[in-house]
């Protein structure tokens, strides 16, 4: 078996869920991350499928878009569910927070959500569905005692939405405790803590960083 | 096995994915379609696990998610390909579709892409790459000699965007002769005629009818 290789920006990003599955799960992968918008990346934008990144290129096959990727990943290294209600509860939860995500891009690029309506209505009003769905399963992760694919992204999540409002997560007990657990996971924390030393940007805009 | 309950509003929009592959399947299903705004969605919106729509009961759960739904019953009905690589290149494909109707969507709520630019620039530059990568796998649908679930959203986009240009579909062979068999494919022709004479909104405005 190759090694994966992800290919994406040197940003947190959409990439960012990929990294932490493979991390977290010490699975080996490499990586190439161009700068965004730079010569660099313009010069290979083409040969991507759809022009856009993340790309995984894994046992001979390239992959573009992050939740085929993650769905791809989550099938073939047991984070899936252990049955088709869990994997489908599990793609479920995924999109769900990718929605949230899409209000976040558009406060970032400027396309309509303000960062008031953002942080005091959008984000508090998506953790209040989230926390219900996260609190109809029991156990420490979205399904039982063990991270699943989806967990990365509503880690990630959380943990952009908490940059801008650090007491965002106060009114959601479920997804506070969720996040810490994460955080401390001993494979990702090391991860994280340099990830924040580093200020490593979450987008391809300073945008979102305080 | 109870009959699958699809909840949904008025017009082709999301759901129409759904519907499609139902119909062209042979699968009973049953539909609640509220009125886009009415007092009556407002009145179950809330109860909506992310309070919007596409919901399908099937099975004693309650799916929502349009991807999810699409997902679930690719597996459930044998529409996902015949193993991981296929599944995978399937999901790919879905999800690179989904990203031209957000363009779309961003004319159509003016959020910015104009009609000029769609239509002469943003969804050319998609089915470029979307006659493309359906070109790298041989038979008359995505993959091979039946649809597959992701055939339904491809067929519904072009759907879609030849009404608002008659010829987007000319520089495009392989799209464009898809298109035109899945229209007569015999479970769906009926279907499709009534919808267009019908005149059913594609969108929860009438922006996109011409
Ligand atoms: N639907 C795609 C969207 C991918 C996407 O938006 N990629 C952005 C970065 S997050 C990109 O490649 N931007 C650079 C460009 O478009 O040139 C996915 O989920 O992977
Ligand atoms: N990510 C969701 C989005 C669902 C969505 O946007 N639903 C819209 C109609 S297409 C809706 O329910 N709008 C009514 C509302 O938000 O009140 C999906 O793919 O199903």
């Amino acid at each position: 078996m190759t090694i994966p290789q992800l290919h994406y920006f040197s940003i947190r990003g959409y990439g960012e869920y990929i990294r932490l599955l493979f991390i977290d799960n010490a699975i080996e992968f490499k990586e190439k991350n161009f700068v965004p918008f730079s010569a660099e990346w313009g010069q290979i934008k083409d040969s991507m499928i759809f022009g856009q990144m993340p790309c995984l290129k894994i046992d001979g096959q390239e992959l573009v878009q992050t939740g085929t990727i993650m769905r791809h990943l989550a099938r073939k290294h047991n984070l899936n569910g252990s049955n088709e209600q869990e994997a489908t509860f599990l793609d479920m939860f995924f999109e769900g927070v990718r929605d949230v995500r899409q209000k976040y891009f558009s406060y970032i690029n400027d396309l309509g959500e303000t960062r008031d309506e953002l942080v005091n209505s959008t984000i508090p009003a998506s953790l209040e569905k989230l926390e219900a769905l996260f609190n109809t399963h029991p156990g420490d992760y979205i399904i039982g005692d063990k991270p699943n694919y989806a967990d990365y992204i509503l880690f990630e999540e959380l943990d952009v939405y908490n940059v801008l409002d650090k007491g965002i997560l106060v009114k959601f007990p479920a997804l506070k405790a969720f996040h810490e657990r994460m955080w401390n996971r001993p494979n990702l924390k090391g991860y994280l803590e340099k990830r924040a030393a580093d200020k490593i940007w979450i987008n391809a805009v300073e945008k979102g960083m305080n």
